[in-house]
């Protein structure tokens, strides 16, 4: 296992990238458009691992309504397991609530599913399928 | 530079374990106390990164007063560097608000900074340089 990303929730990209540019030394290593999650995410490589900048695309996405009750900052981890379905029945098995069921396209078109964070502490953590 | 870990504020350590030993299959890689920063830590090694679970051993800890004011969850995130004192210099010149201008010692003795959120979007990053 390993830690896949960790999702930031920023009210804006164009405000929020600067100073994250500047800390890594370089722009962004990737740019994209989530239609499912209505996201739109700025992501630098960091080791093995990345950090993802997120922006609501629509008021109405998750993360729209995560900003509004939270605020912005640290939103999820992700980690990076081998077999999403068996992890999955694994952790519902073991008493987990989950968000996802069952896997789902995410960024970069992998497979992805979110713990409920009543079950993890309070943190929301996703689990994904590398490609 | 690569991500050293995220740091995850929970109100007990002992209700909080459970969840990610089952989620990593395995108990915590080490635990410690770091005195400065008065908190007891369970670090679970992840890849080339790690989750610590961070509980306030004092109510005056500042991890403490995060709690009361933002609540349990994710908490900070590490980023381990290779000259940890020229990165602070670099970063304060670039306009960067720094909690500390001082490399300090944290936990496992390694050498850490913070930087203010006012400057990361919110976010509170820890610069680590490994021994």
């Amino acid at each position: 296992m390993k830690l896949h990303h960790i999702g930031i929730a920023v009210g804006s990209l164009a405000a929020a990238r600067p100073a994250f540019e500047k800390l890594f030394g370089k722009p962004p290593d990737s740019e994209e458009l989530v239609e499912d999650q209505k996201v739109s995410v700025a992501m630098f490589q960091v080791g093995e691992s990345r950090l993802e900048l997120l922006e609501a695309t629509s008021e109405d996405s998750p993360l729209a309504r995560s900003i509004a009750k939270r605020g912005p900052g640290l939103h999820h981890v992700a980690l990076a397991v081998e077999d999403l379905a068996g992890m999955l029945r694994l952790l519902e098995g073991a008493g987990f609530r989950l968000i996802d069921r069952e896997p789902r396209c995410g960024a970069g078109k992998e497979q992805v599913a979110f713990l409920h964070p009543a079950s993890t502490a309070g943190v929301l953590i996703e689990l994904v399928e590398e490609k």
